[in-house]
């Protein structure tokens, strides 16, 4: 567990993330807790904190599970390779477990040290893995600002009121109200003030945060428009989007290395292309062998789909280098990265049957990336 | 188009259905009007259409779109088979859509002779595709007794006010409110007597048909809880997760179909028990040559998966009937038919090879299939 300041934060505070991922999941319908549910293998929880790790200004990550859950989120930190997350035991209710998140910066013990009071700490669901830097950095800085803020989308349905008999007593007018959503911020102070003002019923039965902070620090929150990609995955059909959501998110962008000549590296040009024209993917070019300083500057960027051209016929080594990056990085670990090795022969005299030969030591070596979560496929293109 | 009474509705009430589609979808990101986006290949308001369909006592189902998708509009309800449909050019916005689709019922002007007048009347929107009939139903009892009724589902979010400076002014205890959905029903007088004294500020601002009710006719809507897949398709990842749920929905079924002898039935017998423990799939085994009057049974179960078993080498023949009977259903036409031909081999002195040759007519009858949207495979066992 690393702590302390990292990147400059919006505004210059420092900033902490707590999440609380305590939730039993009974509106999805099956035995596993939503944040422990697998969307493209992984835990949903790892996304929320990935999305939350990625912003490098957040010190410390705060994840807050139920007693029982404590060993599960354990591993998937070693597993999946999250710094700065120190694990924290829930409580019984949703702003219980807020409340021992929070603990874990003003009361000594929860972990093995005190961790370094932030100045606006963010909350943020483990069930929203989709978040973007610039909607956290948003409701930060009106956080600073107005004590308190929290992200906000537009209703989908009329809200209803209804009367002791089940019939409608009156509807709300859809502009007027907003559905609240995550992440929320709040002066550190604040927000901790109010957790400790809060009644037991207030725990027990309430949800909203922002409300806490109105009602026993007078601070009315600053509602900051999020994006659609805020949404809590709270059903059966939401894990369906969110895997939908990744596998599109994982098609985005495709870095080409190309390492053959001018003269035949027409298909090095026209792939970029046709790909740009068919698939709308970024391409990034670089050249073979310089692979290492150029993928730290992708790494950031989240690029999982590679394709490496060059003219050798049976290219392991080169290919072997691409993986030992990729595999350095942690990459692997969040996505299934694919690496499409194509071998361009120009060879006048060579026949189709030796080059599928040739194929073979890339096969066996794709059956050994494959366990690193590394797809590797080999390409062999004849130009005769 | 066919009207008039057809199976006995809840309560012995004539019913008929409106759809609105008239939404431009601008919250979908796309060009394409939600309703008219394709999901596994079909319009999403084929589904919605298909759903109220299904339900023989609903009599007519009138769908309302803008005037540049009538012809689109026609050209579904063609394509796909569609009964009792009839098409009405919409207004500017919802209610005027709504009220447009009513006026079918007491007009004269908007289809070629006056629809049948129905006791209750449907509303119910193109863009929620897994209605069933058990609710459907529930609302028009509930309609039938209370004048108007309509489904509901537990908030997911908080909604909160916000005051004229973009901040909290208060937010809304979540148990207290619910989220109003569709189906919603009324009886007709009801609903027609509400949008004729509603005022233009109402069908240019209003939404909700139970405000209508309340607020004209002074009907308080009994609401009836909906279930979890009442949900609004609204942005792009609603797509996927209905994508997700329909893929989910056909693979919920298997019909297996054996004309193989007793004493090599074994797979006949171990297959279901397997799928069963695997999969967690219906199975119907009826025999094959008896398809027709037996399938007529399948279709309302909506069974879209069949595994046909028989001992001879090569059963195009049989395959070809069951694919007739499919053809003659509009089952392909709605979802892919998948068809999986398994041959069992129990001679004693074939050779695999000779086995593997005689699948070639069925990969030819395959491609033909394909185009009737029904996805035959064969599959020869060997048993020795």
């Amino acid at each position: 567990m690393e702590s302390g300041s990292r990147g400059a934060a919006p505004g210059g505070v420092s900033v902490s993330a707590v999440l609380p991922a305590g939730g039993s999941g009974e509106r999805l319908g099956g035995a596993t807790p939503k944040q422990f549910c697998a969307v493209q293998g992984r835990p949903l929880v790892s996304y929320a904190v990935r999305a939350m790790e990625r912003i490098s200004w957040i010190s410390d990550i705060i994840v807050v599970v139920s007693p029982e859950n404590i060993e599960t989120m354990k591993t998937i930190i070693e597993k999946y390779g999250h710094k700065r997350v120190t694990v924290v035991e829930g409580g019984i209710t949703r702003h219980r477990s807020i409340f021992n998140g929070l603990k874990v910066f003003a009361e000594n013990k929860f972990s093995s040290h005190l961790l370094q009071k932030p100045e606006v700490v963010i909350i943020h669901d483990a069930v929203r893995p989709f978040v973007e830097e610039d909607t956290v950095s948003k409701v930060v800085m009106a956080a600073k600002e107005h004590g308190a803020a929290g992200a906000i989308r537009p209703l989908v349905s009329t809200v209803i009121a209804s009367a002791a008999d089940g019939c409608l007593d009156h509807s709300l007018e859809r502009a007027r109200y907003s559905a609240s959503e995550m992440p929320q911020a709040f002066l550190f102070d604040i927000i901790y003030e109010a957790y400790q003002q809060c009644t037991d019923y207030d725990l027990d039965y309430g949800t909203e945060c922002l409300h806490l902070a109105l009602k026993y620090c007078k601070t009315n929150a600053k509602l900051v428009e999020g994006t659609a990609d805020l949404w809590k995955v709270t059903y059966k059909r939401d894990l369906y989007a969110a895997e939908s959501i990744i596998k599109d998110n994982l098609s985005q962008q495709v870095c080409i290395i190309t390492n053959v000549k001018e003269t035949h590296a027409q298909v090095g040009f026209l792939l970029p292309e046709s790909l740009k024209n068919q698939i709308k993917v970024e391409v990034i070019s670089i050249p073979l062998g310089k692979t290492d300083s150029h993928l730290q500057n992708i790494i950031p960027a989240q690029c999982y789909n590679f394709v490496c051209v060059n003219d050798k016929r049976c290219a392991v080594q080169e290919t072997q280098e691409l993986v030992d990056v990729l595999e350095k990085s942690n990459i692997p670990l969040l996505y299934p990265v694919v690496l499409i090795s194509v071998h361009l022969d120009i060879s006048e005299n060579s026949s189709f049957s030796i080059g599928v030969e040739d194929l073979t030591p890339i096969k066996k070596f794709a059956r050994e990336t494959k366990k690193k979560n590394i797809l590797v496929y080999g390409l062999l293109i004849q130009c005769k």
